[in-house]
């Protein structure tokens, strides 16, 4: 069971889209500003969500401007051992970009709600390549009680 | 293979939400303008996204306030006998709707397409609930090239 999305990105080249998903940096600007940690290959990087926790990644696999996996270390019983794969192509101006949030064991409510959560992260990496500013957490878009 | 979703909806009922979910006006103020047919049991709704196409989809379930199945009955091949599926419960002053569109036959990029787009049309019903206005096709938020 994977979650599933695709944005694109209105840019003249992956490299943005790239930096933004591989620095420290550039995943505070989008995902959640409390990122820390090794964003290069084999590293681990940590994103926290005050007050109610957070993921560790490890890096697995990173091919400049077009592949990138994370496997989740640790994090809620439900993330941990999934995979979370990034693929990246140009199609003219655009930079397409497939996510994939793989091998959730069971198909739970809160597999629901991050779902639609990693739909608003990803439009807020779009809003941060195409405008520069992106809706990282803590000013992340609510979307119901979970957060 | 399903797309989940889940949002929480900021209201004392589930009525307006139901409301939303299983009246023609009610559906074409966040999903697409153009909805037209029947919302009842047993009837088919047509959505319409012009230019390019829409769905057909009959009402399979409507348990009020609690459930409503849909069976894509005519539309791209890819959505052809899948079904959509409602769950809603009150808790406390939020309105929690889960959101599954179920047995997808493979896993094609335009599923990832299909997935954000949902994301981005059930915070059109919040939206149209909470601050009385969506943003239902054509108005609604561009997400990629493929719209």
């Amino acid at each position: 069971m994977d979650i599933l999305h695709r944005i694109g990105v209105r840019t003249s080249s992956p490299e943005q889209v790239w930096n933004a998903l591989t620095t420290v940096d550039g995943l505070a600007r989008w995902w959640t500003e409390d990122t820390t940690g090794s964003a290069e290959p084999g590293g681990t990087l940590l994103f926290r969500f005050p007050p109610v926790g957070g993921f560790d990644m490890e890096v697995v696999e990173a091919q400049p401007g077009e592949r990138l996996t994370w496997r989740v270390v640790d994090g809620p019983a439900e993330w941990v051992g999934t995979t979370i794969d990034w693929r990246l192509r140009q199609d003219d101006g655009w930079t397409i970009v497939l996510f994939e949030h793989r091998d959730w064991r069971e198909q739970v409510e809160f597999m629901n709600h991050c779902s639609t959560k990693w739909a608003t992260f990803l439009l807020s990496l779009k809003s941060l390549v195409e405008d520069g500013k992106g809706a990282p957490a803590p000013g992340d878009v609510q979307i119901s009680d979970w957060h």
